[in-house]
C-alpha cells in the first residue's frame, strides 16, 4: 500500500534473497524507518517486541523466520520452536510454522533452504490476496449502508489494516475498496491503549486519504448510542470454529455495546486465523504483556500501583453480525460450514 | 483523607479567611501541590483546566467561588454566571450555585460575604457528610460479596474518590468503609484516557493501603467474563429523575458488559448530583472537551488526524443495578420516590 506516496509491501525480501526487510511498525507514525531481519534472533525480537504485529503479518513474518533461520543453518525444529515462543495468541504464528514444518517434512536438506523461501513468498502473496478478497466480500456491505446517504461511519478497533497484514488488511480491507469505488466513509479509530495501535490505523488510513478521526477506546459506545456509528469492523487474533473472535483487548466492550444500539457487529477473519481444532474460546492463551506498556507513559512512569495488561477478549459469537472470510460472509455459527468444504 | 500521611481536604479556608487552598489536581500523583484561589477567574480557571475535578468537588468550589468573588466586590449574577459557563455537564456545579444565590437572594449587601462563606462552609461540610452516608449505605452490597470468600474485586471508572469531592468521595466511600471493617477489597481501576484520572484513584487507594490494580480502559470486560470482577462502582456528574446516569465517558462500556456478564453495577449518586428537571438524558449536555487531550500524550503529538474527545456518556437505567444515594440504595426507576420524599 501506499507508504508517503510509494507502493510497498509491510515486509520483502531483501535483495540477498536471504534477509527480509519490515516497515518497523515500534516506530511509527513518528518515523517511516525498515528494517533488516538477518537472523533468527531478529525475527523473534521483531514479533515478540511488535516491530511486526497483527496476525496475518506476524505469521508471514514467521514464514520468512524459517526460511532465514535455515540459510543461516538452524534446524527447522529449533527455529520454529523459538518462533512459536513469541507471542501466543494469533493462531496464524502456529498456521504458518505448521504449515512450513508440514510442507519441508519430505524434501531433501539441500533444497530446503531454497523451498522454504519459496513457500514463504506464497504465504506471503496468499496474504495479499486473501485480505484483498476480504475486501471484496466486505464491500456489499459497506455499499448496503451507504443507502441511508451520507458518509459510512465505520468504528475499527486496533489496527487490522495492511499494516497488520502484507497488503490491503483485514478489517480495513473493505474500507479501501468502498473508498476506491468512490462510496464516502468515515472511520471511527479507537486509540486502542495500551499499545496505542489506532495512531497506526490513523496514519495508514490518512496515507490513503481516508477521511477518519481518532477516538478515545471510552469514546465508541457513546457515538453508537447516538446513532453515529452505521457498523463495526474489527480483525482477529484467532477465531474458534464456533465463531468466537478472539481480538485486541477492548473488543468485546465494543462488541457488547454494538448489539445494545443495534449496530452491526462485523470481523474480518482469513482462514488461517481460524483455529479449526478450538472449540471453547476459554481454552485460548491470552497474552499477559508487560505491566511496563501501562505503567511508563512516554518513557514516564505515571503510577506506582499494580497493573495487569491482559492483551486480548474474547467476543462470542452471539454479539458477531457475521464474519467476512476470503470466501465469503458467514454468520458465526455456519464457520464450521466452511470447515467442511476447506 | 490521608495525604502523604496527613488528614486533609480537598479544598479548605485558607488562613485568610478570604481564599482557598485546593490540591491541585493537575500535578498528582507526580507532586502533592496546593494551589491558593484568591480571585474569581481562579476559580474559573481551576474548574475548566480540571485543578479540581470531580462533580461534587466542582460544586463545593463554585459555591466558595462565589464568596470570594463577593469579598474581591464582584456582582453575585456576574460571578454565577462566570462560574456556570466553566463545565457543562456535572450538574452539581448548577445546583451549588442556585443554593448559593437563592439563599443570598434576601440577604443584606453588608451581611453577604459573612454569608456566603458560612453557606459555602456548610455546603463543604454537607458533602462529607454526604459521602460518608453513601459508604454507609454501600458497605452493606461489599459485606454481601465478601459471602462469597476472598477479596471482594470491584471495578471503578474514573476517579469518584475523595478527590473528587471533599472527603471519602462517592465510588469510593463504600470501598474505604469494607477496608476501615475489614473486609478484603480489591480494586480495578480503569486508567480512564483521556484524562487518567484512574492513575488519581490508584493514588488515593494507595495513601490509604487499599490493594488495587490499574488496567488500560480496554480491560474491564475481559475481566468481568472471566468472573474476576464481583460488582462495579462508579459516580455520576449528572443523573435523571429517571435513573438514567451520566458519568465520565467510557462508563457506559462497562456498565453494558457488566449487564453481559451478570455483574451488580452501581452508580454512587449524591442527591445534588440529581437533575430532578430532566426526564431525558438526550438532552444532557455532554461536554466536548479539547483535541489536543488525545492528541498529545506528555507533550508529544501523537498523530495528525482528526479527533473527537466527548467527556460524557450515559448509563441507561436498564443496565443500572441500583444507585447508592446518602438517603440510602434504590433501584434506578424508584428515584422518583426519593424526589417525592424529600
Amino acid at each position: 500500500m501506499n507508504v508517503e506516496g510509494r507502493w510497498r509491501r509491510t515486509i520483502e525480501l531483501a535483495d540477498d534473497r536471504a534477509s527480509v526487510i519490515i516497515l518497523d511498525q515500534a516506530r511509527l507514525p513518528y518515523e517511516v524507518h525498515w528494517l533488516r531481519l538477518a537472523e533468527l534472533a531478529d525475527f523473534e525480537r521483531a514479533i515478540r517486541d511488535m516491530h511486526v504485529r497483527g496476525a496475518p503479518l506476524i505469521g508471514v513474518t514467521a514464514a520468512y523466520g524459517i526460511a532465514v533461520a535455515l540459510h543461516r543453518g538452524v534446524a527447522l525444529d529449533t527455529a520454529a520452536e523459538a518462533l512459536q515462543r513469541t507471542r501466543p495468541t494469533a493462531v496464524n504464528l502456529q498456521w504458518a510454522l505448521d504449515t512450513m514444518r508440514r510442507e519441508l517434512a519430505d524434501v531433501a536438506a539441500s533444497e530446503r533452504e531454497g523451498r522454504a523461501f519459496a513457500i514463504a513468498a506464497r504465504i506471503c502473496d496468499e496474504d495479499v490476496t486473501r485480505c484483498e478478497a476480504i475486501g471484496e466480500h466486505g464491500l456489499p456491505l459497506i455499499r448496503q449502508a451507504a443507502e441511508r446517504g451520507g458518509p459510512v461511519r465505520v468504528l475499527t478497533h486496533c489496527n487490522a489494516g495492511w499494516l497488520a497484514t502484507v497488503d490491503w488488511g483485514t478489517a480495513l480491507a473493505p474500507i479501501y475498496k468502498a473508498h476506491e469505488a468512490g462510496i464516502p466513509v468515515h472511520v471511527w479509530v479507537d486509540e486502542t491503549r495500551p499499545r496505542n495501535q489506532g495512531v497506526l490505523t490513523a496514519w495508514e488510513l490518512a496515507q490513503h486519504g481516508v477521511p477518519h478521526t481518532l477516538i478515545a477506546d471510552n469514546a465508541g459506545g457513546h457515538l453508537m448510542q447516538r446513532g453515529e456509528v452505521d457498523l463495526c469492523i474489527v480483525g482477529t487474533d484467532r477465531t474458534t470454529r464456533r465463531g468466537d473472535v478472539c481480538n485486541k483487548i477492548g473488543t468485546y466492550l465494543k462488541a457488547v455495546a454494538a448489539h445494545d444500539c443495534g449496530v452491526p457487529f462485523y470481523a474480518a477473519v482469513p482462514t488461517p486465523s481460524i483455529d479449526w481444532a478450538c472449540d471453547d474460546a476459554r481454552t485460548i492463551p491470552i497474552e499477559e504483556r508487560s505491566a511496563d506498556e501501562v505503567r511508563y507513559i512516554r518513557g514516564v512512569r505515571i503510577t506506582e500501583s499494580a497493573v495487569a495488561n491482559p492483551a486480548f477478549d474474547v467476543t462470542p459469537s452471539r454479539l458477531v453480525t457475521a464474519l467476512i472470510t476470503e470466501r465469503g460472509v458467514v454468520e458465526p455459527l455456519a464457520l464450521v460450514n466452511l470447515e467442511r468444504t476447506s
